[in-house]
């Protein structure tokens, strides 16, 4: 097991209807307060209601920052950090996914901050301080409602980034299984992919003798495969929705890497796809994470035969390492494909074209992931293998 | 699921020599800094030096409580609050086990309270303040370096009680995988046996539908299980002493109960043994549990099917729940033997005496439990099953 630190400040506040407790959650920070949502589907099901009334109770003047897009763009960032500074803004409250959650923490940190928030993605600069925010979380799958990570586009460079620190940990979140019963199966299944892809890149490790991390991971990944399956039959399954939930929180709360070497490679060359494309980051991953794994497997079968075995089940008697593994990647994949997730970039309309940009951009900095380090080549083949 | 609230503010630091950061981690809280220990086997093994040189490095002046015994009492918690009131302490620093964190908690708690600090366990007071406290875990076991739990004895009325606060979470604990190198085989099984009871009093629940907290539970079971036997083998095995530390925390950082309804009526029978008798709580716990889980295995006999077949394998061909549910307990039992722990009261000296006075004592506010709420007679019978 590596050393590591664990902290997480975050208070989760799970249950139905707890967005009743939103007011007295807020006021200890402030009363002037940034609304952050996206598209308007809170309007259709009366979240949007609900929330201003709590945010009434307590006096709030309310400012509103809607039209979040799905892979939240550093304009609409930018439009954020400017209400905050010129209404003093107190407190940022994102209501929504992962991408309304992103963009109102790179609102919180650039709010604060002199010069431009894409800073902070490049490694320009460090987040000293950020304005408090909380959110209300309407989809299982991001994970941002416990950690302090964000990603955002430069729609104008083509380029998705991530920032991250302490600062930008939500005060609280309130997950309300029942928020995410609107949510569409199509959704529904890009958040079950999402969630399983945040354990992958933190169990396909290289580190040896961390049972309790990798008991974790599985516990989720089985946890969501059933879950996620009753969720698509029945979005209003109060016990399904909620064990996707808390899976997804703890695919992204810090309890899976302690003292694990994790990977994080397939997130890089999916960002490289969607931030060409904008497509759903979880299709993206449905298409990328089975060819991924069949290109890297051999690096260590033993943990790929473990996944098999514990994951799917997969019978290991008389068969090859090779054989059981390739049998869990196959698993993976027929999921996915049972549950209407997109095999392949051809069913979402990309071709080759880019595909030689995107392996650029991935490895920018160099080889990419720990598992087994990609090279630019290593990229483009999974790209090409993914088409 | 139920509605739940997970806030755990506590920084841990874990891996090989991390004590080395302690000046830097307790600088922002001040210079006046108590060291709370128990027995001298810190200086023995050479941390209590590093931990000083420490302390010295960053200028603190520091006061000494050494001496907490096994079942931390409140005569030694009271002469802390005094040291804390007339020395002006800013820090307590708990270097041990989970006796010296939970006496540090009391004390941090007590020192700003103006009345009887055994008020906040009879629920007299609520902990509304405390000093802030940080900890060195040396034993695998209490789960207190990342909670805001303490239990503390008061020897004359023979009363064992707990308190608990968000004010006494330690701000940060230090986990050296090392430093459990030294504790004695005796300590290191006691240590399995509270951590798996731990995990006992949240799995055991009558809330269904909550697969991932169950399967959490499971995977520290299964780690501890293993990795139990390996410490008892070989001490320095750095693995397995850094999986029973971890597994130790995630027992009971809050990460269990989230949405389940626990129990923790063993816990309270067995301080009330040995709040009388003073033995160690994980020797209690090993007599007191697989008799508990046979007294009431019948309430929920399924959850105790998925137990015995998930965390001890066993084969359910052909057998009635009934017996897969036996086989699971009686496996416990015989792994609480393997490892060295004892089986009755009576392997400790103890008689039928006073069972009487622990059942009523246990029950003093009516049935305890909530798998099955035990009255007087069922705690009677369960100890007296014990003996």
């Amino acid at each position: 097991m590596n050393a590591f630190e664990l902290y997480n400040p975050t208070k989760l506040v799970f249950g139905a209807d707890k967005v009743g407790q939103l007011g007295e959650l807020i006021e200890p920070y402030g009363k002037r307060v940034l609304l952050v949502y996206g598209g308007g589907s809170i309007k259709t099901t009366g979240l949007y209601d609900d929330v201003l009334f709590q945010l009434n109770k307590i006096g709030a003047a309310v400012f509103e920052l809607p039209g979040i897009e799905p892979n939240p763009r550093l304009t609409t960032v930018n439009k954020g950090i400017a209400i905050c500074r010129e209404e003093k803004i107190e407190f940022i409250l994102a209501v929504g996914g992962g991408s309304v959650l992103d963009a109102a923490k790179a609102i919180a940190a650039g709010a604060l901050y002199s010069g431009d928030v894409w800073d902070f993605t490049i490694h320009k600069a460090v987040i000293q301080e950020a304005l408090p925010l909380g959110t209300v979380l309407t989809l299982a799958a991001t994970g941002s409602e416990m950690n302090g990570n964000a990603v955002i586009s430069n729609w104008e460079t083509k380029q998705k980034r991530a920032l991250g620190s302490k600062q930008v940990y939500p005060r609280f979140s309130i997950l309300d299984p029942k928020l995410t019963y609107s949510v569409p199966p199509n959704q529904t299944v890009n958040g079950i992919v999402d969630i399983m892809s945040h354990v992958f890149e933190q169990y396909f490790s290289l580190t040896t003798d961390v049972p309790l991390q990798e008991r974790f991971a599985e516990s989720i990944l089985l946890t969501v495969i059933e879950n996620g399956e009753k969720a698509l039959a029945d979005g209003r399954d109060y016990d399904a929705r909620a064990n996707l939930l808390l899976s997804g929180t703890y695919a992204l709360n810090g309890t899976l890497p302690n003292g694990v070497t994790t990977d994080w490679a397939t997130h890089g060359i999916e960002h490289e796809v969607s931030a060409i494309y904008d497509i759903p980051h979880g299709a993206g991953l449905a298409i990328l994470f089975p060819n991924w794994m069949k290109y890297v497997y051999k690096e260590r079968v033993g943990k790929f035969v473990q996944y098999a075995v514990r994951v799917w089940q997969v019978d290991p008697t008389s068969k090859s390492d090779d054989e059981i593994a390739l049998e869990g990647i196959e698993a993976t994949r027929a999921y996915f494909t049972r549950i209407g997730a997109p095999a392949t970039l051809g069913e979402l309309g990309i071709g080759g074209e880019h595909l030689d940009r995107m392996a650029d951009e991935a490895t920018r900095f160099g080889p990419i992931g720990s598992f087994k380090p990609l090279t630019k080549e290593d990229v483009l083949r999974i790209l090409e293998a993914s088409l």
